[in-house]
Parts: C-alpha cells; structure tokens; sequence
C-alpha cells in the first residue's frame, strides 16, 4: 500500500498478536479491508502523524488518516513518555481509522510496569436505551494492569451486550442467535442473526432497562466521548464504516474515527514490589473462589488469550481458508512472492 | 461525633447532595449507620488524612480511617490541582470508608472544566462469572464530563447489574425481583429478594455469561485494583464490610476501603470552546436519537439526577418516615436540638 517498512512491520505485528491471542476477527482476516479503504482513499498509507496540542500529561494526536494500527500505538509511546516525566501520560487521537485490537496498545504500558488504558470509538451500530437508531459503535475500553508473576490482567471489552464478531459468526452458520444481543429495526428483541443486518441495531451491555442497559450506554458514552469530542474526531453516528462499501455521512463534526489512550506509573502510586505482592494474591484469590460448577474455576480476565498465546507460538496460528484465500489475493495484486 | 466543624459540614454536603439528585439510599439516611461505626472505632472523626507517595500528576493518600465523605473530596482536590498544574491529576486512596455518591467527587472536577473520574470498593456482595462466593463489592465508576450549555453529562454506575439499593426496595415492600439481579447460595438464578440475605450474590452487570457478565467481572476488577492493589487498600472479600454488625476478615491485606479519583483538564487537549461545541452537538444529537416508544426518549446520562435536583432545590427533599426517626435519634444521642 505504500506504508513505511517501519508502519508496514508496525501493523503486521498489531495484527498478528490479535490472532496469537485468539481474536482471529481482528488479525490478519482484516487485512483486505484495510487494502479496500485505502483503495477509496480513506486511509493514508504515508501519514503525517502529528501532536496537535499538549500538557505535560495530555496531548491530542492528529492520525493524518492513517491506519489505526500505526497512529494508537504512536499515541501510547506518547502517555508512556509523559508517565515516565510525571507519573501519568493521556492521549486522545483523530483523524484515524481501525486501531486492531485495543489490548495491544494497552499492554504497551503493562509491558513497563504501567497500568495501561486503550479505547476506541467504532461505526454505529449500537442503539441506546429506549432507543431503535444505531448511534454508538461496540466501543470497547481495555485496562492492562501488571500481574507481578502472573501474566497481566487484561480487561478487553465491548460495551455492547455481545461483540459484532460473535454475530458474524451466527450469520456464517445460520444460526440463531443469544437473546439479548440485537433488537430489530422496530425495537423489539430478536434472536435473527440477520436481525442487525435488516436494520437492526446491538444492544448495550446489559441488555434491556432492568439488567442495566443504561450503564451500557454510559460506558460506550464516554468512550465516544473521551475519543472523539475531546480529540476533534467523529462521534455517535457520524463515525465513519469500517468496511468501504458503506460512505461516511455528509457534514461530519470532526476527522475520522477518534481513540484514547493512557499510561500511569505503578510506582507512581506505591513501590512496585508492594503492588507485585498485592496483585498475585489478588489473582490467586480470584482464581480460587469458589465456583458453581467444579469444572469450570473464575476465568482472570486476559487469562484465556493468554494461553491462547502460549500455545499459537508453539503450534502456529490456525487461519481459515477464506482468510488464506483474502491473502493470497492481496500477495497477487501486490505481487509479492508467496514465502512457502 | 467529633469531626471537625469542616469535616462535618463537608460531610453534610455530600450527603444532601445525594438527597438533592433523589440518591436517597446514599444521602441523610446514611448517617446512622456511619455513627455505628464509629462507635464500633471503625472510623475515625478526627483522621489526619495524609499523601504518603506522589509524582507530579499521580499520588497515594492514607485516609487515616475517616469519613469516605472527607477523605475522596481531599484526594480529588489533590487530583485537581495536579491537572491546573500537570494537565491531569491521579488519586489512589487507602484507609477510608464509604464514601457517598461517586458523583459528588467526579463533579468537583465537571465543575472546573476538567473531566473526572471517581470509584470505590465496597463489602463483597457480587460474585464473579462462573462463581458463587462474594468477591467483590457494587463497585462504582463515574465519569463528570462538562456538557458546555447543558448540565454535566454524568455516568455514574454500579458495576453490578442492579444496586444494592434497589434490592433494598424490594425486600421491603417484600417483591419478587427482576430475573437477572441475584443468584441463591447455589449460585442458582432466583427472584428471591431475599436471595442475597440468604448466602446469594448480586451478578455482575451483564447477567450471565452470555450476556456479557464476564464484562461486568472485568469492569469491578478494574476498579478494585485501582481502588485497594494500587493504593494498599483491602480488596476482594476482604474490604470490610460497611454494616457495624457485620465483623471484618482477618488477616486484611491492606487497610480500609480503597477509593481511585482523577481529573483531566479538558483544555489539556483542545480548547474548551471547541470542545463545548461539540459536546453540546453530541448531547443534542443522543436525546433527538428515534425513540423506540415516542413517549420515552433517550435519556443522557446524569439528566434524571439533575431534574431531581432542580426540583427538590425547589420543594425540598422528600424524606421517609424511617429516616426521620433515625435522624431524631441521632439528634437525642448527640444533644443536638431539632430547627423547626
């Protein structure tokens, strides 16, 4: 596409660590899409990524449209030299696209003995309580925090009930879907895995008014918030489609999709063999609790990607034949040469 | 009960507030239960509330086992003038207690133009995904954000799917629950309102894993490790309870109930005035989102709580008979004559 080797290299290893952690929709399957918002020029592959404004602690980053999985990791280095400096580094971004999985960023900071907070604003298609218009994307938050011993906890969530890729996944097979995950174009609940796709919209996490939907809507709120209304991106339902096909809408507020990232120091807070020690009986007692069902123990949040990872090294990242097949297309149109 | 005369009138403050935005499980009723604890030594009147470690933008405070209610307006005061100065401003809180509505703390933030953060632990009540021992307590989040010409948009959220307040409401008028709030002793769905007395748990928002309780799991993690592993705090099962008739743990890793406040100056990014402009869009925007039911629109968070408060600055606070009396008893017990 014309990206630098270093943003070339960059984005192939967002997107590999998505598919070693066992997040296959957001790894190299994306790809092809990436290629095609590029083709419409939605997508700058020689960004000029630029601090726009800034505090010692806060700085706002213009993507220059360039791919999400270059532009959040340039603004994660940001905070975490500002953390370094003073403790705690906050950066919001827009004008960008697409950031891959947000846990990568995140564990940018954990990697460094810094809590790390990534999130993302994304194309609508979440509708608020009591509402039947798609006007937040599945907006999700990821809070790395270090696990001493332990493998870090990483909490990488949508905001909404279930994650668009789970739908896919419904669609593909034909099946039905959960209920609580997608309300029909009218605003009735629907377990149509093409419900979504008929006008439908995603339900925030928890569902409905009385499991709490509201406070669903208020987390995908202030990540839209504090991505876009605070850098000068898009927001609600002016964010642009991920997928080329789909055309922004017209008088758009702000540039591209918006992003906000964070770092603070563990030892800004206390020495780090205090929060360590801490931390692994925080984890060893969650482990332990006691569970419903002997079979299945607490899962820490990061812990099954963890292992995902483990075992992909090893064994190599299993892609699907659609995925090879979207590959080998892209290494045709860009005559590169199959390596075997 | 000995607090200083500004700590009491801080105290006041805080809980009428909560009174005023009609949070009426967290404002007067409250103080009844506060006194038992101090007579238990649980709290401490006269806590000389200190910073024990800080950088420029990040600190920990010991609460010295005061009021909640004095100790977080102190850290986000703390967290405050570190963002005037730094562009954002980091709080970790040890050795306190409950400390009322989060709102309070975040909004001393909204009102300066900065965007605030506040979250607490609390007794373990809610169990984790795929268990049912109580692990971890309601743990709220609230966000403050200015909203330019409208009110503050405020996010503020028990990480649970229901409050605890709102169970209280049913075991009184002795209802049957909404499915989806508890879990038995056996970690068996009920609509039981007295499930949770009975050795139940609360779920954590989401439900069940299906619907995303998982999510909810992460979101109290996140805050019980910000609140309690990064300050020094008690987390998990141990955070002692806040009822004086129930005992803490022993062997408690850390000291009191852990609280985590922020602040960014929003200026720390774009100037307010951009800001404000795209802020009053968004809010415009979100309540003009197509109503499922014409007669229910879509509600931005904060904007129920800022109605109440309007009107009862107005008519005065409703208070319950109950609450009356306790507040008579407290006045006999302290000599305090009654204004008519």
């Amino acid at each position: 596409m014309g990206c630098t080797e270093e943003h070339a290299s960059l984005s192939a290893d967002v997107l590999i660590k998505a598919d070693l952690r066992g997040i296959d929709s957001h790894g190299v399957a994306r790809l092809i899409g990436y290629v095609r918002l590029w083709e419409k020029e939605r997508i700058n592959s020689r960004p000029d990524i630029k601090i726009i404004h800034e505090t010692p602690t806060t700085a706002t980053v213009d993507g220059d449209a360039g791919l999400g999985l270059v532009v959040a990791p340039f603004a994660m280095e940001l905070a975490i030299k500002k953390a370094e400096l003073y403790g705690s580094g906050w950066v919001s971004v827009k004008n960008s696209n697409h950031f891959g999985i947000a846990a990568y960023h995140s564990m940018l900071a954990s990697e460094r003995n810094m809590i790390g907070l990534a999130m993302t604003n994304a194309s609508p298609l979440v509708a608020p309580t009591f509402s039947k218009e798609r006007m937040l994307g599945t907006n999700p938050i990821c809070y790395a925090f270090p696990g001493g011993n332990f493998p870090p906890v990483i909490i990488d969530m949508a905001t909404s009930a279930a994650a668009n890729g789970k739908l896919e996944i419904a669609q593909r097979k034909n099946e039905a879907l959960p209920d609580g995950w997608v309300q029909d174009v009218n605003g009735n609940p629907t377990i149509n895995a093409h419900g979504l796709k008929e006008g439908g919209s995603l339900l925030p996490l928890g569902t409905d008014r009385s499991h709490g939907s509201h406070k669903g809507f208020g987390l995908s709120s202030a990540v839209d918030i504090l991505s876009a209304v605070l850098s000068g991106a898009n927001y609600g339902p002016w964010v642009p489609p991920f997928v080329s096909f789909l055309e922004p809408l017209k008088d758009q507020p702000g540039q591209g999709i918006g992003h906000f990232v964070g770092a603070m120091r563990v030892d800004g807070f206390r020495p780090i063999e205090d929060y360590n020690k801490n931390i692994e009986q925080w984890i060893r007692r969650f482990k332990s609790a006691t569970p419903i069902d002997e079979t299945q123990k607490v899962i820490i949040p990061g812990e099954p990607e963890y292992e995902a990872e483990e075992i992909n090294l090893k064994n190599g990242v299993p892609v699907i034949n659609a995925v090879l097949e979207d590959l080998a297309t892209l290494a045709e149109k860009f005559r590169i040469e199959k390596v075997a």
